[in-house]
């Protein structure tokens, strides 16, 4: 949870609410209940919580701790295709330790954002009995704590990255070809390092940004729980393309509102097949193009549930065939 | 139909059969009769003319020139998204004037590859009735013969060209504005100046390289046949991704590939309805997917009628939720 400082060629917006946890929470809270843990600092007045409590969301587990909120600017290029950051502040983020309520520890739908593995892996341990867990990093983390992303890459029921970061943790630019390779690192578990925990087949989204996504599962589950599959892995592959939109103010958020809107839909249909995961890309996919029509979390305000049916449907006449 | 000297990082060919005309009848004879017009020199031997006899393509329409076959050389970038063109030696096709042979004047169903827009012209004119005409351009024609370009461009049912090119017709970045600015240019006819032809709607494919592609078409046919829409232009639109491929070899001809499976697709079924387009662009896309598996037209030289349909429907899972 940050205050961001967004200027894109349409606009402008200083210190608005901002961070990847207040775009999943708006996207999400769209589909179920949806709990938020994380730092804001001493500054991070009741103005910034009301839109996050007017979708009811759990705010019990956002410690406010003494300090500066995390604080990020950036500007975008023309195309809104590169974007400069301009400052980044830590702030009270530098020294988060999560710590769950008694209630959030019950929950089933788990999504680790993009944060030092550890602090990933110490998160989901306060966990009683996770049933699908979703997965966020960087390139900063593939670089800079490649044996605690893989670690907690072995935990994850799915895990979300950009093509770019897909290329670096795989060192294959063939998207097929990272894709099998990661879905291996996130298959092969010998032991299994959380017993509680079975996971019925290891799932990959491949974020293109405006091309969408590329969603990977390898088809035969490994029974045993360990051991790399051969060269021939045999994957299902799903694709969803970036909705097609006249007016692009602001992209900043789109990747987790697509997460908050996909992990959403999971929640609230309790179905982890494979046809129901491409659904709920396309609930993601719905919340991220929102998302991206006005400045920072604005438009993620503002919508309701009419406009993300209608658009679900859009989707459907755009893609299927 | 060229002589085409291609290097990838993956292999490399030297003076084989190539050339759109050669790439599209390849893949449109796979669906219908597929009747070429084209011009060769006197060094296009019947080893180049094997190929394309055994895919039962009428070659009564390729004129054979003295003098030299068009001969292209290419070499792509390591990552194949980059290529630089070594030569291009147009030979016989510097004086090419098409001449219909009398059984192709009564065609329904024609495309015009990418050539000076004059010649597509005159080549369109010797066509009785066209059911419905398809259209390529370049870059080059854009700029070099703009007037002319948007003549032929109104009396095209759909027009396919990619981001690039769409992005310079219109002067537009956002490729859904750039789509409504090149479909009114498509639609406003005053006078229509073929009175013979009465269009449904225009359609336009914008093809984005691995990303696959948009089709846009006006929602509202105009029943006039004259006048500039209002900003308000509403669109149908449908994308289709690249086929996600773990190998590919040379991206020679995809484009053209593409173009043949849609426009063979149309002509068998005869049926030019927005859900029919749809899956031409499914028989295209899976074209195009097969013939950058191999170095040249080699894959389309190859490939059956079974796996096409296989692809089809491979291609209906990574798409339809």
């Amino acid at each position: 949870v940050a205050f961001d400082s967004i200027e894109t060629p349409f606009g402008k917006i200083n210190k608005a609410l901002g961070g990847s946890g207040s775009y999943f929470s708006l996207a999400a809270s769209q589909f179920c209940p949806t709990s938020l843990v994380g730092v804001v600092g001493s500054d991070f007045s009741d103005k910034y919580r009301a839109p996050l409590r007017k979708r009811n969301i759990d705010l019990s587990g956002l410690e406010q701790a003494k300090g500066k909120t995390f604080a990020w600017g950036g500007k975008y290029s023309f195309d809104l295709n590169n974007r400069d950051s301009l400052f980044t502040h830590l702030n009270v983020m530098a020294d988060f330790q999560p710590k769950l309520q008694p209630h959030q520890r019950g929950i089933g739908f788990v999504f680790l954002g993009n944060m030092h593995p550890t602090i990933q892996l110490k998160t989901l341990s306060q966990i009683k009995k996770p049933k699908f867990v979703g997965l966020d990093t960087m390139n900063f983390w593939i670089e800079k704590a490649p044996k605690e992303l893989k670690k907690i890459l072995k935990l994850a029921d799915i895990f979300v990255i950009n093509d770019s970061e897909a290329r670096e943790l795989s060192k294959e630019h063939n998207l097929v070809k990272a894709a099998k390779k990661i879905i291996r690192m996130m298959e092969t578990i010998y032991p299994r390092p959380s017993p509680h925990k079975r996971r019925e087949a290891a799932t990959l989204i491949i974020k293109r940004g405006e091309y969408g996504l590329l969603m990977f599962r390898s088809a035969f589950p490994s029974t045993s729980g360990r051991g790399v599959r051969g060269e021939g892995l045999s994957m299902q592959v799903f694709h969803l393309p970036g909705f097609p939109l006249e007016n692009v103010t602001d992209p900043t958020g789109a990747g987790d509102s697509f997460a908050g809107g996909f992990m959403g839909y999971l929640a609230k249909t309790g179905d982890v097949s494979w046809n129901n995961l491409k659904r709920a890309c396309a609930a993601g996919s719905v919340m991220a193009s929102f998302d991206v029509e006005k400045l920072g979390t604005r438009r993620l305000q503002e919508i309701k549930d009419s406009d993300i049916k209608r658009r679900f449907a859009e989707f459907k006449n755009l893609t299927n065939f």
